[in-house]
């Protein structure tokens, strides 16, 4: 008898989970009609079944035992939605291991110990769908992995944590400083009472991951992305970037060079033209510059129960249909190649970057301290392509912002060494790096 | 033994089959290195087999007859480049009869003949892959039909034709009018010699088709798109706008309304803040908006050799997977739906549309003009949200501009014969429709 339904179960009930489980039961007549099959929610597992999320669900279908959806041999497919490593890792192992398909939005996980879960995804004939780990509601993981699959990829460049975007946007808008943009943004619910993993990139760094292993058919490489997060940022910084023509984002930014590839996440300031610049607030975008398709971008929510929620459905429909036509496994998982290519798979040291620089320098009002700080990046092959130097401090200190020509980052951390040791500099140096293709 | 291998023919060496040949030629590593099969090119074929089109390729491949491509037994899938209605439907038809899966970028061929070709390919079990008939490089046919399938699709607005986006760009840039930003675009290439389909919405329209099957499970319906082209807009008009805080752009429109889903292709104002407003010069971009994912937006190239290419050989691999793994028509065609939803399906009227309208009505230069005008639209309950009255000529006629909330077309419409009627009206009103979701 030819299947006509998949059974799934979740575990974990947060934002995602609940987000999911609405989708499942309020549009299941919209996933019948699209695929004609029925995608069939069997349990959820949490530990808290009592707090209400304002979905629906049928008596007995929360449990707090995570094998009642691991192990119950009716279900095709666990939805890991509990984030964290520990348990998850070892549920999905087990779930894997029992022969189940999983999808999940944890990126974390999958940044970290991904390499070892596919792998044993690959031993089990089985899939791993992982849509909802980077940008939300966006499908840039299907546009990477099916809709680009014919470009060499030159470079990605997301806005994929969109609590950091938001505090740019309200430092931008508002002209406020950082901390009260955070404040505003713990408010409202956008970033967490520990904002360290949006803050300090590291939550971009995770997405990026995963961006660059599809990109370039490498193994998960979290260890070798530079990450800087955007805590050091001033609001006088945004509007300097604003007198030259730019916006600062936290980009992550995974390219192919002739010296390997390049995975970071830092502060970075885009030109006003580029419509990158013009993702505000909560949410997200990717931009992909294919080697035929040339630019695109894709841009949504990268956060919240719903936009998440429909990510990871449409991870089950993909399933589901392989389930359906006996096509398990149908596209690889990660690293996004079948084969290794033959294109060089080095990473980059984030030593030997090159891109535009901001400067920021902080110098007491003393005659002669443009030209000792433009000797000294000269001597480091920094070229000066422009200079604002405002104003006059009575004895204090004045910023003189330099926006360089292309330099390599060693020599950029060399020359503020020394900068940043004259007696007349009375702060360390405030850099952002800029892309600007213009370079 | 197990295929490792799919070939292709493709019929039409144009501008599109050059990038298409040039990608499966010059990326065929990259193409095994991640599907793990090869994609070989057999045979191209095209009434002219001298011109070069700087694609370098074996000897023997280019034929001037396409029974040569559709007639080959060792042909798994016929790309379809040629353009036009006939022959490419009677050509693509009898590939199909012969067993072999069609991929195309003949929007006008599906948009207009495609409910019986997809029926077609149904009863043959085989695949039409269109992921190139609307907005180039852009997967919005994969994002539809898949990453956001967990949707209700509440509307879709599309920049999709590059000529017309291109022509309003430089209008608004420069400030010059209507036929020498046309005149512009020809000399770039972007515009045929005859620029109807692009310029009187049609192509829009042809796009419009497919993308609101595919978002609402209905029959490509191309005869009930309401369509308008750009050519009565001038530069005024866009300096009127942009006063309002509004851009002029050609959008695609289809939503799911109460009364009906709308289709309609006309010169549109959106509010500056809105991302789709900031897309210029030939570039394509959709806005889809879903009930669980909120605001999206897929941004690229919409027309040229590679960027098509690009989303042609995007097809061509995902049928060779289905080839590959034996789950061809793993996803529906054309409807988007496998079996017809509850939902209405009927196609709203243009004459029971509702949005803001700007106008800009030419009357001569006496005391009482505006009150006249608002009379007769207030009595078609034309409700006024501001207006632009400017300059005065000296018994020559003046422009006043007015921005209407919320209104009827069909109150428009009359209110406007009875306006266009007054001795102190000396020119048709042009009106633009507005799109802001504040009303």
């Amino acid at each position: 008898m030819k299947k006509n339904s998949v059974s799934v179960g979740i575990i974990g009930f947060g934002t995602v989970g609940s987000g999911t489980a609405h989708i499942l039961i309020t549009s299941a007549d919209v996933i019948r009609e699209r695929t004609g099959f029925a995608v069939e929610l069997k349990r959820i597992a949490d530990l808290d079944v009592t707090r209400d999320r304002g979905v629906k669900l049928p008596a007995g279908m929360l449990t707090t035992d995570p094998a009642a959806v691991i192990d119950d041999p009716d279900i095709d497919i666990v939805i890991e939605l509990m984030g964290g490593i520990h348990p998850a890792k070892e549920f999905m192992i087990r779930a894997i291991r029992n022969g189940k398909h999983v999808v999940t939005a944890n990126k974390a996980l999958l940044a970290t110990e991904g390499n070892e879960l596919f792998a044993e995804a690959e031993r089990a004939g089985v899939e791993i769908g992982f849509e909802a780990s980077v940008a939300g509601g966006i499908p840039i993981i299907k546009v990477l992995r099916e809709g680009l699959i014919a470009n060499r990829i030159i470079a990605v460049y997301g806005i994929i944590n969109g609590t950091s975007n938001y505090i740019f946007t309200k430092m931008s808008d508002e002209k406020v400083e950082f901390s009260e943009a955070l404040k505003e943004a713990q408010r409202l619910g956008y970033a967490e009472a520990d904002p360290a993993f949006d803050i300090e990139g590291i939550d971009s760094a995770h997405k990026l991951t995963i961006l660059a292993s599809l990109a370039y058919g490498i193994p998960l490489s979290y260890n070798e992305v530079y990450k800087e997060g955007i805590t050091r940022i001033t609001a006088q910084d945004i509007a300097f970037a604003a007198e030259l023509g730019y916006k600062v984002k936290l980009l992550a930014i995974t390219k192919a060079t002739n010296e390997g590839i390049e995975m970071r996440v830092h502060p970075t300031m885009v030109p006003n033209e580029y419509l990158i610049s013009k993702v505000d607030g909560v949410f997200n975008a990717v931009y992909v510059q294919g080697d035929a398709v040339g630019a695109t971008l894709y841009y949504g929510r990268g956060a919240g129960d719903m936009p998440t929620g429909s990510a990871v459905v449409a991870d089950i429909i993909d399933i589901g249909r392989n389930v359906m036509c006996g096509s398990t496994r149908r596209i690889p998982g990660i690293p996004g190649f079948v084969k290794p290519g033959a294109a060089a798979k080095k990473i980059k040291k984030m030593d030997d970057v090159e891109s535009m620089y901001y400067f920021r320098f902080s110098a007491f009002d003393e005659p002669g301290v443009l030209s000792r700080i433009s000797g000294i990046l000269g001597n480091y092959n920094i070229s000066i392509a422009s200079v604002i130097q405002k104003g006059r401090s009575i004895g204090g200190s004045v910023p003189v912002v330099v926006l360089a020509h292309r330099s390599r980052e060693k020599d950029v951390l060399s020359a503020l060494r020394e900068i940043d040791a004259l007696p007349v500099v009375s702060e360390k140096t405030l850099f952002i790096r800029v892309e600007d293709s213009k370079e």
